[in-house]
């Protein structure tokens, strides 16, 4: 048998990316569309069509192809529908999979953007190997892909694996989140929650280089932080301890080989890792204490939304 | 082929249970032996072939036996030993699954009573047909099973599970855990938390039927409730929304089609369940609200422990 190549697709709120991998993981072509210029769902089928189907030629047709991933906001495995995504054109429940499917005669799976990503991880990146890891995702929210066992965690009805949205702070005045609740975890290391925790402590009265900036960042906390900034450097250790101390609890759950961490803010990991690992020894369960590791995703300078696509059909 | 009975083995700090099941989840016959009465692995080895095999012998011969489940504290499923079990006679590594295997000639899994209560619910109790959900068991501790995709979450060392030491408050005068920490869930809601929660509302300085009572225990504080009694009333509503919310986020891991409970405290259901229910609801994400079932365990009147170790070989 010849050797088949998969398809990735990165649908986001702006664009909608495909790419073609190779076995070894490599994006030999690629491709994208603007997705807000279809605000009607045939008009997007339509266009993916005329966009992927010259790349599938350029591999050697579609015999040669062993399917497409999707991963994609709010989108659900089991029904391979997206559902009331806020950032996308469509409205209700939006059945891309099976679209995408008639119209290219493919295998099309579609899941969530932090589930491609750990099975990015795991067959291109830091969980080679693994059967048991967490991916945590750090970005406007947090998102998380629970692995056990080799295989995702979709529960009952596709929609498990929301780290983002446990409830670490049940005080009345804890930070509010998107999903109308307070005291959600990504309120706190999200990209937007590190820059709150940066805020706090500024309105408390401490002067830092962050002072002069007018558009606070994670990437303006991390340029003050290398700088020396207490700051800056408070912040990131706050999120740290935060993400150890989740972790810790996550634990008790599935007692995974590793955590895997993805994100614009783990570019400041020399800052953010070392108190993950500090806190998670010094708070988990004593049966768990020093056998887990701390890893950043090996995804984060290649296409990572693209591969973990990909990897749902590999 | 002819129909298999499995043998489960309930392994207890008082006593060893050994049940043949048949494959409708009867025990058609049942015997047991001290726990405590063999300090050394080999003479309890001994002792357990000698109970086992004339139970063999009265259902046919070791050919009609599937194979021995064995529920255990602090038994891994991986390594089919039991480690540093603090009420049971042995210490050190104890690698019973083999050791009974070489005996009997049989097949032998084991692990913690918890996980053997979830394969029970799912092959003879509350779960049959269900593939993602999780069992708590109140007891002493809190205990935990979780099936995921129909299969036991045992994690990357066999430890996962412990959603008991999920820890639940981070204040500095949380409650001390066995574990050595503060604020473990089940601090608030075993027995022995349940029994504290009424001690605390006491000390308030509320009067209650209670106070006549010089030992306290889940039972007790069932009785004053039956009579209407405020504090015994409070004590369960507490318990009930301190569930509710953990459940709400162990939903954000699995998202589970059901929680059963099982245990002692469960007889009070009347005056936790409600609670329960009404708190998850409340404080669960939105998208997962009012999907879950809440359900008591359906072999609280039957030999669960036996029941649930035969079902890991099922």
């Amino acid at each position: 048998m010849r050797q088949k190549y998969l398809i990735g697709v990165d649908l986001g709120g702006t664009n909608t990316v495909f790419g073609i991998v190779d076995p070894e993981g490599n994006i030999v072509c690629e491709d994208s569309i603007k997705t807000q210029n279809y605000p009607l769902i045939e008009d997007f089928v339509d266009a993916c069509t005329r966009c992927v189907e010259p790349l599938i030629q350029r591999v050697g047709g579609k015999d040669l192809i062993g399917g497409m991933g999707i991963g994609a906001p709010n989108a659900n495995y089991y029904s391979g529908s997206i559902s009331e995504a806020p950032n996308l054109p469509w409205k209700g429940e939006v059945p891309l999979a099976r679209l995408l499917s008639e119209r290219l005669h493919l295998d099309v799976v579609m899941t969530n953007d932090a589930n491609a990503a750990a099975m990015g991880e795991m067959k291109y990146g830091a969980a080679r190997g693994m059967r048991n890891f967490v991916v945590l995702t750090l970005g406007t929210g947090v998102g998380s892909g629970i692995v056990i066992d080799g295989k995702l965690v979709y529960g009952s009805d596709g929609f498990a694996g929301e780290l983002g949205h446990l409830i670490i702070d049940r005080s009345s005045d804890a930070r509010l989140c998107g999903c109308g609740r307070r005291g959600c975890f990504e309120t706190y290391c999200s990209a937007r929650g590190i820059v709150r925790t940066a805020q706090e402590l500024m309105a408390s009265g401490r002067s830092s280089l962050l002072d002069q900036i007018s558009e606070l960042s994670a990437l303006e906390i991390y340029k003050a932080a290398s700088q020396g900034d207490a700051v800056a450097i408070d912040t990131f250790r706050l999120t740290g301890e935060t993400i150890g101390a989740v972790c810790a609890n996550i634990t008790t759950f599935c007692s995974p080989e590793a955590y895997i961490f993805f994100g614009g803010p783990m570019h400041s990991h020399e800052f953010i890792m070392p108190h993950i690992i500090k806190t998670y020894n010094a708070q988990v369960m004593p049966i768990y204490r020093n056998r887990c590791k701390f890893l950043l995703s090996e995804l984060m300078d290649k296409n990572a939304a693209v591969l973990g696509a990909a990897a749902l059909k590999a």
